[in-house]
């Protein structure tokens, strides 16, 4: 008779509470698929009084979740605590010293501290797995890490964040503004009460790091990420791109460059034909760019409890189907010590096309003097949209009022160092009234 | 130092070709991400002396594929024959027989011998895996395997057949006719010169036949998909499509009713803001509905040397991986004695909406008398288009031709059984200028 998988549950919020419910449910077809029954004897949490609706009796309580990480009763622990210091890190960290497995949704955690994660789950011959820790219930992480080690991956992007996809869907679809979208992602749980960690980036930044070590075998490197949010996307620029064939995405994007390995977040403009653009609402999707596969993209259900456990379980499935190997897959693909150290590449060196559009004042010779000083840092312009103000015919027989107006411009390929420079001479000119709006585009 | 996997590959097609290439040029990266050395020792084909572009020095030569598969140099076959009885059987049987783990591209070997294959392969505790045989590079049996063992997978649907997917892009982006498309993707080489497999939905069954099993957990059973192609789909139902908000696919839809798994392949009307809807041309894509993810959409390349070469490799990474196990994951993601019959339901007792387009006399009370018979059996209706014949205000003041014109029905959900029943009862009632098309509609 095989040992069972004896889990630790640490964590026991809407995804712990997931994981065990599905566990239970799903007891006879995990035994089918892995060979191995799967126990939880020990959970944690911080409140143990809190009436969870969960069936716990037999199962083992701990009040400190690294105690659990130690006891002799867990062979995995299961960290859903969150956050990338403190009793996460302390709890995944003891469960690696003291040999057991480790299956986290821990998306801070790993983006921090994957690499000497991984080292320690090496040393030990133990798993480190993290499949919801990026995009909840789509399996990305096995695609990256199991699905394609026969090819040379040349970018990986992907709307990893919900909460911006869904307002900016709504923004789209309602022209409403920014603000008034986040009000209502809060008022249905899909943002928080903060809601800077999700719409300034830095979430899907987080869940970047972790894809791009899996697809370009480099040291996920967090601090690496370029981050912009969506705080200054207007109903005005969804309106444009709609105009001119796109959608605007908060994208993760991860490319391989002469230079090295991108790893930039911010709104993008995408075709509308393209699969991204289908996107809508707080749905998550990958694309993966590849030699051998060409364009592969999944998408799925980003974040919620059951598609989150689903993710889990997925990876308690593999402990429990790979344990008796006594040997498992590296943690991002490729041993530690293989992992190349990611190269950081400025914004600055960035090429791409862009859409730029400024406000300016409506005169004469304005969009001349905007196309001389793109021309002089050798900017190519694909299209140019120019709005008359609504009520210039009647100010001015010449059909110029002087007010501000918009001009928009979508750029051929070119170095974000030039873009930046040339809107300094056009701003140093006095053509603007505002500052430039700049979202990059992305082409599949 | 570990021991090598050795590979015995047995067919340098394209897809076989691709193989060798890869295996050399992704050395490297398979050894960090298997901990092992992968190496061709043997291959087989039909004509030794035909040249492939391929550096095979050093690499043993049979003509025979099932010498190879039986040969000590080779601990797994990879098996690029093809068909589903002859060579490709008799040498993956061998494989088995003498203890070697089997990587194989081959549908139809799948979709008629899976069953006993997989319990040949449990006997000799070795791998048989096939993730090229479906939807060529995408990772989709590795998904459904490994990656939603905690999900109670409801339907699973897709585009499984490019050449049926470019045809019908094709007549609904240009208005051509089926047999015309058919000739440029003769041409183009993404059809055969006999298209019967392909076109008629043979191709997408064996496809289905084998996601089924992995989906439901049942013995696969090719003989039990109902199967109709994509021949009798006319430009006018493309456009009629395009009108009601509908894109016209070849699914192959394999879903969890009260009366067992419904396993069928017919052209398919689906909501053009559904992801599936987006797929065009030669690509390939599968939806999983399952309880816990929701939905989970796969896009990618279904065919060509390089994609399915990529499937192929990532099988044998997974060989190499877990080979020292001494276990592998069962072949259907259950053991085989775990595998349920399939139960086959008959077309007839399938539930859902319908396009329906009639082709009827331009005469009063045509619709009524449709409507009628409708009514009789329980159908609601949910759309009705009705197109007078272009010269009908020339021909009748009440502008009625009695001339042939297309009438069409969009159908609330109905059993098949009710809509024949009422579609016969029509045709009786010799309303009918034409026999009727009749297209399912699948929902998101």
């Amino acid at each position: 008779m095989t040992h069972s998988l004896r889990l630790g549950v640490a964590g026991l919020g809407t995804v712990g509470a997931s994981v065990v419910r599905m566990i239970a449910r799903r007891a006879d077809a995990l035994f089918a698929a892995t060979g191995r029954e799967i126990r939880i004897t020990a959970v944690s949490s911080r409140d143990r009084n809190r009436d969870r609706g969960l069936d716990l009796s037999g199962i083992q309580w701990f009040d400190d979740p690294v105690a659990l990480a130690r006891s002799g009763a867990v062979d995995c622990v299961v960290e859903l605590i969150g956050g990338s210091e403190g009793p996460a890190k302390a709890t995944v960290e003891a469960a690696l010293a003291s040999g057991k497995h480790v299956v986290t949704a821990n998306k801070a955690l790993l983006a921090h501290h994957g690499a000497a994660l991984a080292k320690a789950a090496e040393a030990a011959g133990v798993a480190l797995a993290f499949e919801a820790s990026v995009a909840g219930g789509i399996p990305v992480v096995k695609a990256l890490r199991e699905g394609l080690p026969g090819n040379a991956v040349s970018r990986v992007y992907g709307i990893l964040n919900g909460t911006c996809n869904y307002i900016l869907s709504r923004m789209e679809r309602e022209g409403l503004t920014f603000e008034a979208c986040l009000k209502d992602a809060q008022a249905l749980g899909y943002a928080e009460a903060d809601p800077t960690f999700d719409v300034e980036g830095f979430d899907t930044a987080h869940k970047l790091a972790i894809l791009t070590s899996l697809a370009f075998g480099t040291v996920v490197d967090a601090e690496g990420v370029s981050v912009e949010g969506i705080s200054r996307v207007q109903p005005l620029d969804l309106r444009m791109a709609d105009e001119l064939g796109y959608r605007i995405k908060l994208l993760g994007v991860a490319q391989a460059t002469a230079a090295g390995i991108e790893q930039r977040v911010h709104p993008t403009m995408v075709p509308k034909s393209s699969a991204i653009a289908q996107v809508m609402g707080v749905t998550n999707a990958v694309t993966v760019d590849a030699d051998a596969v060409g364009e592969l993209t999944l998408i799925g259900p980003g974040a919620g409890g059951e598609a989150t456990a689903s993710a889990v379980v997925a990876d308690i499935a593999d402990v429990a189907a790979n344990m008796a190997a006594g040997r498992v897959r590296p943690t991002f693909g490729r041993p530690s010590a293989a992992l190349r150290p990611a190269e950081r590449v400025e914004m600055q060196r960035h090429e791409g096309g862009y859409y730029i559009r400024l406000t300016v004042h409506d005169r004469p010779g304005v969009a001349a003097g905007v196309a001389t000083r793109m021309a002089e840092r050798e900017i190519s312009i694909e299209s140019i949209l120019q709005r008359r103000s609504e009520n210039a015919a009647v100010n001015d027989p010449r059909g110029r009022s002087g007010q501000p107006v918009p001009l928009v411009l979508i750029t051929y390929a070119a170095t974000e160092g030039n873009i930046r420079a040339a809107l300094d001479a056009i701003a140093a000119d006095g053509l603007l009234a505002e500052s430039p709006q700049l979202i990059r585009i992305e082409r599949e």
